[in-house]
């Protein structure tokens, strides 16, 4: 059974639906689960389920805030509930630890806790991308704000492991994100990286256009950091201003309302081919260790989505498998 | 009188398209206004429409396609309606000029017979980007994928000019695109420029997220050509598959048919407030000239926006504007 270690204090709404969706998750897969956080709160949350699995409490007196200075808190704060959960990873009581807390102190929590595979230079935050014809998977997401091209090509044969071990794609189609097709486009680091990602054994399809990314012609966009992050969070601001218009446009009178109301089949399932929630975690790719990050945002739903995707990485066992791919392999040899 | 050279034969709805937006234009502005391009067919265009302004044609025997290499099919087809219409400006025959053709063409043959300001070491192409509260201004969109900070204080500069004198804002608010507000955020680049923009005389606010360019935090936005394109056509993709998605829901059945008859106001307001229509052009700045061009896809309405736009740029003598700011003056000295 797969044990896996809970950030119970970390995400807006933690503790409550941090604990709610790991009953679910409890319920749904053959888990183990270790909650860190206040034992008393814990214990009072996890009292208004009576029907769960297995859930264990791992007591941490402190918890690390989202404004918080990542690494200085990471330090500082050694019995909070996130440094509590990544310990646990590192002491083999743990497959897998997921907190919806502050991304940059898991991050910097489990690279002084269990460090990168040996040959990753940079690990990366991958997140999960939902289009009506499935999830794709983008990374960097805001690891690595500066990228060399030897960090991309390992971003590609990591995501592309990902995409294959724990979504279950099977010989993904990786992309660089790029401003056109031909391989003579973009800056600096997409034109080097274009002939070292064409010589890796992963499915590399070549360039991928920002326009191209909703319409699933690849399962995984590779860009650096920087970019990844403005995509994402441009993505996000669309979707969330496209439903406070709609919502505004249909309360604005008793006609619209009527039509909202006779819409609402149709509204849901416009929101579902684009819901977050489904998609889970963003795994901290290049960590040794399994590592998910939550959205900070994230519901029960959301968080035992996470859980989910957790536990398929851990039992097949990513870490591995990242570690055989060739160039993350080789370690030191930066281009 | 403002005279305005016309691109007769660019886009993919010329020249009917273009013929008529200049119609309109015609009889809105006080301009006059030239187009280059097959006399014949722009004859028969015209004849169309009994009423209109002051319009002339200057015969043009080549076209420029979308998929041509801009420099060699600039150089090789002296006699394109794009290079006739930009060497009108040359000759001092027209103070503008619009094309919805071949973007890398316009840029090149802008290039090749206007020149840059003095001083203006990379011109940029800005795009409007609209917003329910009013349209901002973003660059580069693509000339530059790859820039120096001193590139970047130049384009601030060239967009501050822009917005107020031709977008008519009042001391523009500039932003960096990052991907935090603190200015220690971000790549390199982001994280050398930020001082050299707070040293400039423009309003400058400090870092913008991508997540804050639809809530209007700014005015203009700052970012290199390979970040800008890729959100400006992420921008677009988004709405485009949110009206198709809305398009496919909404036609399912009677009932969501009905509904949308009865929502036809409400979609139209949403529309029309991320209508890249009304836009019009996207201003080639740092250009020793008022170069627009015009979306590809540009219908009449879009494009007789885009002359609009050249024409406020012509009247308002955008090109001595920018001359005149420092960042633009300082030839040669490249961070």
């Amino acid at each position: 059974m797969i044990r896996i270690a809970v950030d119970a204090m970390g995400g807006d709404f933690a503790p409550g639906e941090i604990v709610k969706g790991s009953v679910l998750a409890s319920l749904e897969l053959p888990v183990s689960l270790k909650l860190a956080g206040d034992r008393q709160a814990l214990e009072k949350e996890l009292a208004r389920y009576p029907k769960k699995g297995d859930i264990s409490i791992v007591h941490a007196s402190e918890v690390i805030g989202n404004d918080e200075s990542p690494v200085q808190a990471v330090k500082q704060k050694k019995d909070s509930s996130l440094n509590v959960a990544v310990a646990l990873v590192k002491k083999g009581e743990a497959d897998a630890v997921v907190s919806a807390g502050n991304t940059g102190a898991l991050m910097a929590a489990s690279l002084f806790a269990l460090g990168r595979i040996p040959g990753v230079e940079r690990p990366a935050i991958a997140a999960i991308f939902p289009t009506p014809s499935g999830p794709i998977l983008l990374l960097d997401m805001g690891a690595n704000v500066d990228c060399k091209p030897k960090n991309l090509v390992q971003f590609a044969e990591m995501g592309s492991q990902y995409a294959e071990h724990v979504m279950h794609i099977n010989n993904p189609r990786v992309g660089l994100l790029n401003i056109g097709e031909e391989k003579e486009k973009g800056n600096e680091l997409a034109v080097s990286s274009w002939p070292l990602l064409k010589e890796t054994k992963i499915n590399f399809v070549g360039n991928v256009e920002s326009k191209e990314i909703l319409s699933h012609k690849v399962d995984v966009v590779v860009c650096d950091g920087f970019v990844g992050n403005l995509i994402l969070k441009f993505g996000e601001s669309i979707s969330d201003f496209t439903v406070s218009l709609l919502k505004k446009e249909l309360s604005k009178n008793i006609v619209t309302k009527f039509a909202a109301f006779l819409l609402l089949p149709a509204l849901g399932n416009i929101k579902k081919s684009v819901d977050y929630d489904e998609a889970g975690g963003a795994p901290m790719l290049g960590i040794n260790g399994v590592v998910f990050k939550a959205h900070g945002r994230a519901k029960a739903k959301a968080f035992k989505n996470a859980i989910r995707a957790a536990h398929e990485a851990a039992r097949e066992d990513l870490v591995g498998c990242i570690s055989k791919m060739p160039a993350c392999r080789q370690a030191g040899s930066a281009v």
